[in-house]
C-alpha cells in the first residue's frame, strides 16, 4: 500500500510527461514548437495578469488551477489541434478515461477535486471555466498573430474559420479579449 | 500611451521568452534538458498538490502565484545553477532590476503586486515563501535521484554536498518532505 505522499510524488513524477507533448502553435519567435507544460504555465500567467477582463466575477485562483491541470489528459491522448483536429464524442470518451486514470492516483479526496476541476472546465458552464477556456483560445490566436499567421498559414486557415473557431469561446468567456482579437483578425486579413 | 490592456498583453508577450531559458535539471527521460516555463508549471503542481506538507498553514493560492512567477527575471539574466553557479550579491542586483524592468511594463497597481510576490520570494520569511522555496528545492531534487544522479553525477556532487546545499531550505519550508530526501539520499549515494 502506498502513502498518500506516496501517491502524490508518484503523479508529480507521471506528469512530467506533459512537457514532451508538443503543440501546433510556435513560440513566438517560431525557433520551435510549443510544449503543453509551458503552455499551462503560460495560460495560468494568463489568468494572473487578465482576470478583470473575466465575462463576471470569478475566482482567479480557481481559474488558475483549472488550468494548470487542464492539458494533463493529454499525456495519455495527446494534443487534439483546432485546425484539422476532429474533437469528437471518441476523442472526448479517450480524454474522461485519462482523467479518471491520472488524477486517479492522487489520494481519493484529493484526486476527486482534480478531476471535479477538469470536469467543470470541459463543460464550461460556470463563469470560471468560461474565462478559462476564453484564455486557453486567445492565448493560441494572439500567438497566430503575432507570428504572422503561425498555424492559420500552414493550414490556409480563412478569416470566416477564424471567427467562427475563435469567436464563440473567446466572446463567451472574455468579451473584452474578443474586441482586441477582432482588430487583430482584420488587420492580419488585410495583410496576412 | 500605452491603455492598461495593452500593457498587460505587452508583458505576456514577453514572457515567452522564459520558455527559451534552459535549466540544468533533464526531463525525468532524460531526452533533454527542462526550460524555466515548464519548470514553473511543474512547481505550481508540486504546490497544488502538496501544500499540507508546508511547515505552517499556507496561502496555496498564493504559493502557487509566487511559483509561476519566481523565475520570469531569467529572461533577463539566466539561471543559475546550483552546482557550480554563484549566486553573487552582484547575481541578486541583476535579478532585482529585471524584475524591476519586467513587471513594470505591467499597469502600477498589478506590477508593485507581482514584484513584491517576487521580493517574497526571495526573502523567504514568510510561510508561504519558504514552502515555496523549498519546493523549488525539492522538485530538483527528485529529479536527480530519479535520473540516476542528473546534475550531481556531471558535477561529481558528494552527499555532503547535496545535504548542505538542499537540506536547509527545503527543512525550513517542508520538513517532512526533508524526511522523503533523506532516505533517497541515503540510497542513491550507497548505489550512485
Amino acid at each position: 500500500m502506498l502513502t498518500a505522499l506516496e501517491k502524490q510524488l508518484s503523479f508529480l513524477r507521471e506528469i512530467d510527461r506533459l512537457k514532451r507533448v508538443v503543440r501546433q502553435s510556435p513560440l513566438l519567435d517560431k525557433s520551435r514548437k510549443e510544449n503543453s507544460a509551458e503552455h499551462s504555465w503560460h495560460l495560468a500567467m494568463y489568468a494572473l495578469i487578465l482576470s478583470e477582463y473575466a465575462i463576471g466575477p470569478v475566482d482567479s485562483h480557481r481559474v488558475i488551477r483549472m488550468l494548470l491541470i487542464h492539458d494533463i489528459v493529454e499525456i495519455d491522448v495527446g494534443d487534439v489541434p483546432i485546425h484539422g483536429g476532429s474533437s469528437s464524442e471518441e476523442q472526448a470518451r479517450l480524454e474522461r478515461e485519462a482523467a479518471h486514470r491520472l488524477f486517479g492516483q492522487l489520494p481519493a479526496p484529493q484526486g476527486r477535486e482534480c478531476l471535479n476541476l477538469w470536469l467543470e472546465f470541459e463543460q464550461a458552464h460556470t463563469d470560471d471555466a468560461k474565462f478559462a477556456k476564453a484564455l486557453d483560445r486567445f492565448q493560441p490566436l494572439l500567438i497566430n498573430v503575432f507570428t504572422e499567421g503561425g498555424t492559420w498559414s500552414e493550414s490556409d486557415v480563412t478569416r470566416e474559420q477564424v471567427i467562427s473557431r475563435y469567436g464563440p469561446v473567446i466572446r463567451a468567456g472574455a468579451p473584452r479579449l474578443w474586441e482586441v482579437c477582432e482588430k487583430w483578425i482584420a488587420a492580419h486579413f488585410r495583410n496576412p
